[in-house]
């Protein structure tokens, strides 16, 4: 099988970039059963690499991802079914929270109904001016419940209320605004953009990304005296870590650090 | 009792669109406890209309709604009267949310105190230009905190506080960017903007809808794992239903889906 | 010791404002073991103030604050000393949450690490036109993870997330819309900016700020429903208060209402 059959293409550069391209143009790149294991076997093997420092989330062709396979679903009306594939979907997307580097969605056409979703459970998120989102499900009579839960954690609630009763599209400048996604850059500079991104990213060292990425998810579900008690802990930790001795030293010394 | 001297109009279109308007224009529809008993009752009454499809909130005269009556408040010094009162107020607050359709509010004029927080618990809101929202019982020594409930829930937190206590007013595009309403429009098609969502939410069908609301606010309580679990047993549920396969049928069809 | 080599200058005027001034210009006023003892003892001295009305945490000089003292840190390798450092960082982040009047961050300059989290950590926040803001530890390898927990609770979180990966400043206007701070004024206007904020909560019963600055941030970390329960026994509860009835009075008999 040549890699250009894969559903999901896995690229990785000698910085520790990994992209990982949803390679189904023909179908939008939906999330079929076979796209979903491709993109949880992809994560998983991110989760094992100690030294991947960033993921970049892609789509090829003119869509990003149109949520499930509609053509598979209708096929199998089985209430056990459905439950095994939403399961499998979620348990992707909080791959993607879990994982301990940076995830950045790049957003080119449509992203729909669980396309969005995965913006949303993305930790940062570039789009293309013609980018497009919504959660349409409802348009045929399913409502986009999972892709809810991280809409509603990254918009207001009305906003989030709004696109998911009308199914309507926002563009990328209206989820830049709202907070679903960081940047928007011309089609013709989106991987410049990302690029800047990663490359900032990569100044930083792995450890200390990796202590803050999980505080950060953790301490949101806590009150807040909880939530400064773990963030309190996870810093003095993170400062015993040579990462931040060496930092820090350089800092003081006025000189770059030297991390490997 | 003619109808025009009902606290609460009642009115139903052929489609299901019920419309509550508050008409004690001559007190600019304060919340007394005529205001509230009347709400509730129509809110009861809309949850026993199993063919209703979406509420709409409205006022009659210049102003949607200055928050509780309080003359008939300082009548009454006292703290078991005050408790029954606020508690009236929530549990209609409450009836909101649980309600199975959509609930827009229909804003012109002032919405303050306990009439920002009924725009603020509603779904969706759309607001005349010359709407104008604040939390202003902190200007009479009653600092807002029922309205703050929902309001924390629709802004940002340091903008819910200036509001809680300057007592200061915000214009409609400033609650639009805010994320307190969702559309503005000039007095004048106020009523074409509130008919473009209805019929948007009219075009889908209402077990969906029903489905979808409830669980938005579930999870919107639940830690991220547990809000995916709820999430995804609610998306196979709503597969099965009827409304979901022929939505899905037809789309794959490429026609409209034939609901009832 | 003359009190221009005080840490944080304690100045309060006869309408019971507060402004407590970091003055440790020359090391842009870093949160030092004495910076953070200074502004506790500070805070503390607030809270047995029971005729204090509004706390203004300021600074000298041509920063806001850039966090922690670096040099310090790096001198005592030690975890102990790291988690009582972070302890003591966290512990005065929150003596402000429960400081029972409103506190507000008049920022100039850089604001950064711990210096942006008690920008976050503030009730509300006046900002200058050249104010920057960034949570950028990262940058010598320790994570904020102790900014990112008002942060988060501060601005959406991807926004949150760019910040907190990346180092990157933003600037007044960018924090303004994202909640971050609720005003921006030139340098020359900041002064004014704040007071008339000062001035607009000075007119407000001190009592009815206390009772709703604590259930703000009670009700936040609760469910809808318990919410509303816990407003509406402080609501009831402000309107038995001498404020509310003289002040509900003083409205429905059309005059000003008479505080002491």
């Amino acid at each position: 099988m040549s890699e250009s059959t894969e559903p999901v293409l896995h690229s990785r550069d000698a910085r520790g970039v990994v992209t990982l391209t949803m390679n189904r143009p023909g179908n939008f790149n939906a999330l079929s059963e076979e796209m979903l294991a491709a993109l949880q076997s992809a994560l998983d093997r991110v989760a094992d690499d100690a030294s991947a420092r960033v993921v970049v989330i892609a789509a090829a062709g003119k869509a990003f991802c149109p949520g499930h396979n509609l053509k598979e679903m209708i096929a199998r009306p089985e209430l056990a079914y459905y439950q095994q594939l939403f399961s499998q979907c979620s348990r992707m997307m909080l791959t993607i929270q879990k994982l301990p580097l940076p995830v950045i969605a790049r957003v080119q056409g449509i992203a729909t109904a669980a396309g969005c979703q995965l913006v949303a459970q993305c930790d940062l998120a570039v789009a293309s001016t013609e980018a497009k989102f919504a959660v349409s499900g409802v348009n045929f009579g399913l409502f986009c419940s999972t892709p809810s839960v991280p809409l509603l954690r990254n918009m207001a609630p009305k906003q989030a209320m709004e696109m998911l009763v009308t199914g309507d599209f926002i563009d990328a400048e209206q989820a830049r605004q709202r907070g679903l996604v960081n940047r928007v850059a011309p089609p013709e500079r989106l991987d410049e953009e990302i690029e800047s991104l990663v490359a900032s990213i990569l100044a930083k060292p792995r450890q200390a990304l990796a202590m803050g990425k999980e505080l950060f998810y953790r301490q949101r579900e806590l009150g807040i005296e909880a939530a400064y008690q773990l963030a309190s802990q996870t810093m003095a930790v993170n400062m015993m870590e040579g990462c931040a001795q060496e930092g820090v030293t350089a800092f003081t010394e006025k000189r770059k650090p030297k991390w490997n």
